[in-house]
Formats: structure tokens, C-alpha cells, sequence
């Protein structure tokens, strides 16, 4: 079997490895005569993979013992309106940073659910081709909180150093770059991750969340919409999905196995660099959409000379096994996705094509 | 290998066909060279997955057009909160029918949202042994919905009939016993069910829902809990959990290729029958939790003369391969819960089991 050069957005490319463990084991896990996915969520057998996903990514992200480890259905979209109708109160601002299409609907879901909101910095005038610098900033003692984006999965942009605010409310949406370094966990009140990029399959969104944070939900929030519900109930308080925490165990798993987050991040640069690298020297044949020091590692965005060019080589590169090139609906052009799990051999072999299409098409 | 007689009552079990069908793609799906959890949710390969399993569960179910397939996530407690949030207006009422922990949550969460409720009828009295008698319940014009749940997992109660009411504004929770029989589709304006029981792994709630219901939402619903986005999009407005689908996508076929849901009732009489007649013919050695005329063919409910007993038999049973007997946690007794996926010979095996426990120790 010959594995497709996958560098699609998310759901991605996950470690070869993990879904060799999860086949050999998808019908018998370890030997109860049932699949993961048919023991009950109250198991022991569930609940040590349960917890061990979590005391995972405690040890991969070094989290300090005042944050807590929370998993929640319904992606990182219903983040957007969780965090509103948690921790905005009565005269609180939640404030955000733009910086693509993922803050834009960061903000949309607070003010639908009539919270007062502000702009601490957008990046809308230069179609989101870089991250503000920390001193444009706009934040006050008002604010509930400071949300941003860490990595902008769509334009290829991502933060490199993180603002520090009034009591540490920092929110960040993660979503596509955690785990891709590390991180210092304490500028953070909260940072959230839908899984299908760096984490696992989709179905499953990771919450780190800082104790103090969990009582300020309001009584009308659901049940399971409120963060202190997850808590209090160690993400069991109703059924939860059971197999993508056991997938999502099985990559922190692997990353550690690769060495942790340093380990990956290095390996990330170099593969990043690769791509980089071939549009830098291509004497503008390829011109990157991002400004050089907001570069995103996880999501590397580009141009061709004209709209057909760009054409001609997303269906060249589909027909030499590449996935997930084409850029997002939303903006056109091309994405070379390179997650955790994108080996370096595929950035190698996607440089190569750069190269070569280059050639025959200048 | 031997496979575990699993009368978990969800996540439970899954048709051994299907699990082995996953296994066989796991690594590479359909000579993509990816696993479906490495698909994007937008592509041709994942979306004909999606789309099938819609149109399996519309033949299976023989679903009219005025009604749509909805993929959610969260569980079926998440629906609890939409149900008010979408479909209460201001004055208007959700009526609930109480018979067991599941319906107390439901009508719960929609008076966290400050809705107004009234309870159609309850059985709360007996300790939830029974379905209220259709003549019972207390409807009412300005009701915006009656509310039921078809099946009550924890107590082991089944609706056999379902009320007809004004505008059809009937909606039933069917986590536990959904595409166990032909339903009649026209009296309800909506059905959910989390599918970690009937219809494939936990992380995925399908919902059947008539169209006109989709125009109810107000301004102030967070996009991803509204049932309209959930329409316009296909359901792929984020990222659904695509690996969950497509294990449904799997298990319809299983159902369809078993002769569909006429053919699964036929069999899941069968097999409840095996061990309703243990416990009727033990001369009250068993004793059944339901009267008889509510009983469910999904969750059978039972104790034994004292709880030494239960627990002698409970460990018993879990020595000779039996997983998932014990009742729910707020109950205690015993529960075998016999879904679509759980196999005649496991029942038998359980009915026979019990007649040799009973002989040793009447
Ligand atoms: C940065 C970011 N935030 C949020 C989302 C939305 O995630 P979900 O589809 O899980 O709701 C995405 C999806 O790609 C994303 O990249
Ligand atoms: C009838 C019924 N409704 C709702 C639920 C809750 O489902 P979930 O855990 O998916 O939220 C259950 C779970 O067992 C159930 O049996
Ligand atoms: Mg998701
Ligand atoms: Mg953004
Ligand atoms: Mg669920
Ligand atoms: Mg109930």
C-alpha cells in the first residue's frame, strides 16, 4: 500500500504508526473480546484510556496542576459560543483579535448571543497576510477576555510570542497548531483545539482551562454547555466520543514517543523550511501569502503568477499523489498543510515537485 | 478470538461485519492511500460516505420527504438544550412525559433556559416501571411541543404507541431503541438518538426532523446549535465527526443487509423473548422491573430476591464472559440490554445462564 502524500487542512494526515495499532486492535482490545468502541464509557478499560490521554498532554505541554484537562463534542465552533456564554458577565467585554475567517467567527457567535464585544487588532485591511504585534493591541479593564487565533489555519499566518494580559485571560483557539511546540501554558486562562489537525480524528475538541475559570458559569447555561459540568464530571457527564479520545491517546502517545514537543518542533521547522524555501528561491514563480515573520509552520499558503498557473499545478500535483493542496474555498490558491503528522519525506516530495514544476512552467 | 457476550447499554455492541469491515480499511480507505479519518470532510470520498448514510437510514426508516438527516454532536443531552432553545417561543410551552432519568434531564435543561414547561404525565410514582396509557396525558394548545422518550434505557420501559398530537409537534428522545422497529414517521415533527446504541459508536446524534420545524430558530441561537445551519450545510457547516459517520454509514448497511428494520424487530423479539421467559418462568426467583405491558425489547431490567443475590449473580455472570449486566448506577439490579448488534446466541447463552444460576441457587 503506497500512503497518499497527505497535506490536507483537517482532517489530516494522522501517524502512520497509531493507525497501525488502532487496526490491530480495532476488534479485540486488549483481549476483552470487544472493540474500544463497544466498552461502556463507565469501564475501567475506557477510563484508563480516558485518563490517559489527558495526564498525556499534561506531561507533553508541561500544564501546571492549577489548569484542567477537559473533552468536548461539537468541534471548536461550539468554543466560539461556549466561551461567551460562559465567561462574559453582565458589562464584560469580550475582546478579539482578527485575524482570519476563525476570529471572525469567534466574534459573530458572542455578539448572536448579545455580549458586548471589541476589536483589540485586525489584520483585515492586508487580507490577513500577518499577525498584529503585541504593542497594536488594544485592550482595557474592561475586558472579559482577550481572544485569539494561534495559528490562522486558512491564510497561514501564526503568533510567535503571546500577549500577556490582565489576570492571564488569554483565551487562544488552538485548533491548528497545538502540540506543534511548546508552549507557556501560564499567559493562558483557557486555549481549545478541535482535534483533526494535530490531535487526532475529528469528533473530539481538547479544553485546557484554568481552575478559577470553571465558577463563573452562569445558572442558564446547559449542562453541557458549561465547562464546570465537564469538570466536575472528569468530560464522563454524559457519554463522550469514545473512540476519538482512545485515537487521540494513542497520537499524544506517538508524539511522545517522537521525542515531545521539542523534538517535533524542530522537525517541524525543517519541514516547514523545505516549502519555505522553494517559494523563497523561486524568484517569485511561487509568492508566499503570509508576511515573512508571521509564517504559520502548520499551514504554508501560496500563489502562482496567474489563476491558471495555480490551476495547472494543483491538477499535476493531484495526479502525482499529492492531497490537499488547493487552498481554502474561501481565499483560492494553494495550502501545503504540514501538521505534526506530515512526514518530512512528503514535504521533501512536494519540494521536489515545486522544483520541477517550476522548470517547466517559468 | 473470542468475542464477549456485550449487553452493554451503550456504548455497546457493534456488528461483528461491520467492525471487521473498518478494520480491513482502516489504514486505506478505498485505495486512497489515507484512512477515512484522514479524508477532509470536503471531499468527494468522504461526502458520498456522509450522504449515504442519510440515504440509508431515509430507506430503512422509509422517511418522507418533508423530513431531513441531521448529523450532530454532543450526544443526545445536547438536544436536550436545542429542543427549547430552537422550537420554544416566548408563552410557548414544552410538555414533557416523564418516565425515567432521561425525560427528568430533558425537561431539566429547558428550564435552565428559563423556558416554561408542564408535565404531560408521569410514572414517577412507581419508580418508573411503567409508560403512561395514552388516554393519560394532558396536552394542551399552547404546548410547543410534547416531549417523550421512546425508550427508557435505565428502567427498561418501552412506548408501544405512540399519541397523535396537534400539528404533530411530537418529539421523542429514540437513543435506545431507534431502527429496532418500523416507525411511524408522520407523527413525530422530530426524532434523536445519540447512536452509541442501535446505530454505530458514541460521537454522533442523528436527527430526523420535519422541514417547517427548520424556520423556528431565533436570532439569538449560537450558530452550531441551531437546526437550520445544520440543514443548509449538509450538516458540514464545522467539522462533523467523520470516522463516527461513516461507522454508521456501516452499521445501516449491516441493518439493511440483514433484511432492514422489519426483519431486526422480528429477531429482537426473539432474542428479548428468551430472557423475559427466564424471568417469567423462574417462578419469581427473577423478578422484572417493568409491568409487563411496558417492557422494552432493548433494556431488560431485573433483581433478584435480595441484593447478595444480584451481586452473586452479577459476579458470576462476569466470570462466564457476560460484560455490561449490571444495572445503571442510580438503580442497581440487573440490566441485559439487547440491541440490533447483540447476537441470538449471546442471548441465549445469558437465558441459559440464568436457568443454571437459579437451579444452583433457588
Ligand atoms: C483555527 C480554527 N478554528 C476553528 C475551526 C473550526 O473547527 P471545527 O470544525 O472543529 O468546529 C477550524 C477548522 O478548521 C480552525 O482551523
Ligand atoms: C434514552 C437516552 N437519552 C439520552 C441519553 C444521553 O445520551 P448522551 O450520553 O449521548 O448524551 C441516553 C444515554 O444513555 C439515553 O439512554
Ligand atoms: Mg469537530
Ligand atoms: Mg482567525
Ligand atoms: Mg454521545
Ligand atoms: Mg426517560
Amino acid at each position: 500500500m503506497k500512503r497518499a502524500y497527505n497535506f490536507n487542512a483537517g482532517p489530516s494526515a494522522l501517524p502512520l504508526e497509531v493507525l497501525l495499532k488502532a487496526q490491530e486492535e480495532l476488534v479485540n482490545f486488549q483481549d476483552t473480546g470487544m472493540s474500544v468502541m463497544e466498552l461502556s464509557h463507565r469501564s475501567k478499560d475506557y477510563e484508563a484510556v480516558h485518563n490517559e490521554a489527558q495526564s498525556l498532554l499534561k506531561q507533553l505541554l508541561q500544564i501546571p496542576d492549577n489548569y484542567e484537562v477537559l473533552f468536548i463534542q461539537g468541534g471548536a465552533s461550539l468554543q466560539f459560543s461556549m466561551i461567551p456564554m460562559n465567561f462574559l458577565a453582565e458589562g464584560q467585554i469580550g475582546n478579539y483579535v482578527l485575524t482570519g475567517a476563525w476570529s471572525e467567527k469567534a466574534i459573530k457567535e458572542a455578539k448572536i448571543l448579545g455580549r458586548a464585544t471589541s476589536i483589540a487588532a485586525s489584520a483585515k485591511e492586508t487580507n490577513y497576510d500577518r499577525i498584529p504585534k503585541l504593542s497594536e493591541l488594544n485592550v482595557a479593564p474592561e475586558d472579559g477576555y482577550l481572544h485569539i487565533t494561534s495559528n490562522n489555519t486558512i491564510f497561514g499566518t501564526q503568533w510567535k510570542e503571546f500577549p500577556t494580559v490582565k489576570d492571564n485571560m488569554l483565551i487562544a483557539d488552538m485548533s491548528s497548531d497545538i502540540l506543534s511546540k511548546p508552549l507557556p501554558i501560564n499567559n493562558f486562562a483557557m486555549i481549545y483545539a478541535g482535534a483533526q489537525k494535530n490531535l487526532g480524528p475529528s469528533g473530539i475538541t481538547v479544553v485546557i482551562i484554568r481552575k478559577d475559570l470553571l465558577e463563573r458559569s452562569h445558572d442558564q447555561v446547559p449542562s453541557v454547555l458549561r465547562y464546570d459540568t465537564f469538570s466536575k464530571n472528569n468530560s464522563l457527564y454524559n457519554t463522550p466520543p469514545t473512540f476519538a479520545i482512545y485515537m487521540l491517546r494513542n497520537v499524544l502517545q506517538w508524539v511522545t514517543d517522537q521525542g515531545g514537543v521539542e523534538a517535533i518542533a524542530k522537525l517541524n521547522e525543517d519541514k516547514a523550511a523545505l516549502i519555505y524555501n522553494a517559494i523563497d528561491e523561486s524568484n517569485g514563480f511561487y509568492k508566499g501569502h503570509a508576511q515573512n515573520d508571521s509564517r504559520s509552520l502548520m499551514n504554508i499558503t501560496f500563489n502562482l503568477s496567474s489563476d491558471e498557473l495555480s490551476k495547472k499545478f494543483l491538477q499535476e500535483a493531484k495526479d502525482a499523489g499529492f492531497v490537499g493542496l488547493n487552498g481554502h474555498r474561501s481565499v483560492g490558491g494553494c495550502r501545503a498543510s504540514t501538521y505534526n503528522a506530515v512526514p518530512f519525506e512528503a514535504c521533501e516530495a512536494l519540494r521536489n515537485f515545486m522544483i520541477k514544476f517550476q522548470k517547466a512552467n517559468a
